[in-house]
């Protein structure tokens, strides 16, 4: 009986942090799964924001029945603006993920062009041959959820971002009860959530958060109070305004992300405000410091979100002073340790008490939670997803312990098409995937070249020369001026700047004497007879680019 | 009884990681301990290090009696050879601290000039009216020593960098008697080691490691294995050495410093080799791998380290093969996280098993051993040091725990002079101090401006219009040319290029309409022309340089 098989290519969220997307195909039908986005790693130079390429949707678009969405954090929902720009198709997504999608389409004008179907966990969505179950999870955001993707090739559970909350603040616990029908039933394939398939043991309750945080409102009831955490962490700002609410304090939001993500929640029921808690940044001066909290962006550091210009003094309206309690709930990215250790000093210089101990737990699933999922899921082939490459592989000793054949364990790399069905399983080919740099207004037009430019450029600068030559000779007319930024010497006028524009000087001397004419030959040996110049006096290779012009005709 | 007061001056070390330097001073007499280096942060970029201002040292160097070195770190070492440029002054170092101080004398040819003298533990050194003790610690570095400096106005302890390792690998646990005794003579003021003043508990013994190792080697007998570590960890080196032997490997040293340190450490007698157990990097193709362990340099993922190189198959001799286990015996300094998983997802990627648990010990005393040293030298002031604000201030509280009265606790900025004796300690004042780049071979050359222009280099690149205009007026004779490096567009034939040009055209037919023939009014008006039209087509700020020319004189 042949059937065909299903195809399951991830086009990102593999050995990388964020831009998660997945095609699953059968056939005539492709549905794609999430749509994120990846902030620029340190070498990408002035780049914004990194979005998947997403040609092989494009060239396929007749067979997409749709964007099915797991939850709504950015390397999950951040790339649809730009995605829905490229081609149509409708989304899928719980109401808080599309409450927070709806703001993005709405941001870059697209909202009313966007089809849209709101679904409630224990729904199913046929879309073409494919059905796509979603299944309540919990997470560090609400409405989260895993889909079960079910194709006559057999049914693939893909878990989302997800932690096991017995305990959750806001909703129920994940839906063990359907993860272990489904197991019964027969599972083809696991794609389960790595990122902390290293760490032993289980991920605390997000309710754990909040005795902690009564704790801390309990000792400091002197003190104004200001706590920084994700501001897409809906169940966490909840938490804090209970404990402010139990401690008669009024409660500021502050930061653009913080302010439209609550907001949000607020209107469709997901977060509960006592009546008259909240107030706004400007009626602060109004209240004494301990009957007030501010909740913040800028836990990671983040040089212009609202807890960093608090810290240097560059916030509006706040300004810390000594007593000041500042809590971090939320753990430093990695990579963002050093920023946001550099806001914690500038904190405790103020005199703030910064507290960052046991006031944020992980979204993600560790160890134990991992094996649950798949002693009740029972996958016949396991496909370890979201996260680094040590991540995956973690995630894979783990599928073999608990039993899934190390043969049945496919770590995919972005692009590969693996073909399973219950027969088997292999990866058939590749297809065009990557990484795209926002950077402004641009999508897609820094390349490497530019990249390499500026990394080349923030190194050691840029040298410039700068000369008129008559037509088609090689006598000089105007300058040789030579100029730089970013390099060492300031002013033209420095000793060294001279000595450099004898250098070209000279070069040109030689290439008179040689009768090279060609610009692009001319241009060569200034660029080499000034490195070599720069590098033996003082071991740097700025950038070097010489400039020839020819007087315009008349 | 006017004794007279001891001025204490941190130079650099406080609220910072690194370039640690300190003066003493009493009335004629100046000793500096310590002169190390840092290393750049981001936002520094192209610089290479960055080393203490020290120009009050300068200005009073007839008083300066020598340079006191706690440990031989880079972070208190690493600017001996850029101070000993600008000062002459003798160096007291204990005998592994001093033949790595030589090693760098030798790098730079400083070293016949330089007045060395080495010191035991135990032993005091009288410099004018100050007595220099040295004290026996423990630290990730052999050798390390406290410092109990005696004026007539009393004693101060100086901790360096310690931890308290009552089974050290090498050596003799830390010299606590001795604490007590000044203790019970009486000590001043105590500056005791913050890095980890916010961790509780007790530092594990450097032992502890070794038993981990053995563990790892009985585990992997059929794997080669490669450790990475810090060069200068010597007992680290010993420990791996110890487990390769008792499992019959062979060891290769790799990396420039891993190398040199060594083999200093060797050549004094603090690294004992057993008998033929070393080989060089190229006889390892000799031996079947399960009989050779690789010890590396690139522990913080430093990209031209030995095991990024390695990890990347950019090394001429080591490939990594699947089976491979490669132990990170570190962990990541903070802001090197990303980097360290970067190489660990590259090895992995190549099918290494990377283990990097239990693996390392912090070299720094956690509360419970700055609490011992508080407890054993009963300081009537308290100045800590070694770490950033936020550590300083972890120990305050530490120190007020342990009986310092709250007035007495100092924490100081680099640069404040602290005069204090029996009677009090009070900031009278402060002297110049910070920091200086080096880069390339330049030191100090590179300052603000330029580093702000590679900032703006880096984010958005540059834009030059060039061009030539007939003397003394503004008739454009040749040119306008529009070029970009590190932009967007990179040919100029570009469409964008080409409007930009439109747009300087248009800029200088407004500035011949109002006769302008200012050279700085006419690139002014270029400029402001062309920024504006590149943020309102793509939101990007690239620096704009107008380059004007005019034909040289015949």
């Amino acid at each position: 009986m042949n059937k065909g098989k299903l195809r399951i290519i991830p086009l990102g969220g593999l050995d990388q942090i964020g831009m998660n997307i997945t095609a699953f195909e059968f056939n005539n039908d492709i549905i794609v799964v999430d749509c994120g986005l990846a902030f620029p790693e340190d070498d990408m130079l002035g780049i914004d924001l990194v979005i998947p390429d997403t040609t092989y949707i494009e060239d396929n678009i007749d067979r997409v029945r749709g964007l099915v969405i797991t939850h709504g954090h950015e390397d999950h929902i951040g790339a649809i603006p730009y995605a829905l720009q490229k081609f149509s198709t409708p989304i899928y997504a719980t109401k808080l993920t599309m409450a927070l999608i709806e703001g993005k389409l709405e941001e870059h004008g697209m909202i009313a062009e966007t089809e849209r179907r709101v679904v409630v966990a224990g729904e199913t969505v046929k879309l073409g041959q494919l059905e796509v179950e979603f299944i309540r999870t919990n997470h560090s955001i609400g409405d989260a959820c895993a889909l079960a993707i079910t194709s006559p090739a057999g049914t693939v559970v893909h878990t989302g971002d997800f932690k096991v909350d017995y305990t959750p603040v806001f909703g129920d616990p994940i839906d063990l009860t359907r993860f272990a029908e489904l197991g019964r039933r027969g599972v083809l394939a696991l794609m389960c959530d790595s990122t902390n398939a290293e760490r032993e043991g289980f991920t605390n309750s997000e309710r754990t958060v909040g005795r902690a945080l009564d704790a801390i409102f309990a000792d400091h009831g002197d003190s104004r109070i200001l706590v920084a955490t994700f501001s897409s962490n809906v169940d966490r700002v909840q938490q804090i305004i209970n404990a402010a609410e139990r401690y008669g304090r009024k409660v500021v939001l502050e930061g653009r992300s913080m302010v439209n993500i609550i907001k949000t929640a607020i209107d469709i029921g997901y977060v509960k405000i006592p009546e008259g808690i909240l107030i706004d940044i400007s009626q602060i001066k109004d209240y004494p410091d301990n009957k007030t909290v501010i909740i913040t962006t800028g836990s990671q550091g983040e040089s212009m979100a609202a807890l960093s210009r608090i810290a240097t003094n560059m916030h509006r309206m706040v300004t810390i002073k000594p007593g000041d309690v500042v809590v971090f709930s939320s753990n430093p990215i990695p990579g963002n340790e050093k920023a946001v250790f550099k806001v914690i000093n500038e904190l405790s210089l103020k005199g703030a008490e910064v507290i960052f101990q046991d006031t944020h737990v992980s979204g993600h699933a560790c160890r134990e939670e991992i094996k649950l999922i798949y002693t009740l899921t029972k996958p016949k082939f396991s496909i370890p997803v979201h996260g680094e490459h040590r991540h995956l592989m973690a995630q894979r000793s783990l599928a073999i312990s608990v039993g899934v054949p190390k043969e049945n364990v496919f770590i995919l790399s972005n692009g590969q098409v693996l073909e399973i069905d219950g027969d088997g399983a292999s990866v058939t080919g590749d297809v065009q995937c990557g990484a795209v740099f926002v950077d402004g207004l641009g999508v897609g037009d820094v390349g490497n070249v530019v990249l390499r430019d500026r990394q080349r450029l923030a190194e050691d600068g840029i040298v410039i020369v700068c000369m008129s030559l008559e037509p088609g000779t090689n006598i000089v007319v105007s300058g040789p001026m030579v100029m730089s930024r970013g390099f060492v010497y300031i002013k033209e006028s420095d000793e060294f700047m001279e000595e450099a524009r004898e250098v070209v000087l000279s070069a040109l001397e030689r290439i008179q004497d040689r009768n090279i004419t060609s610009r692009n030959k001319i241009k060569d040996n200034i660029k080499d007879a000034l490195s070599s110049f720069i590098w033996k006096r003082i071991k740097r290779s700025p950038m070097i680019l010489p400039i020839i012009m020819e007087n315009n005709e008349e």
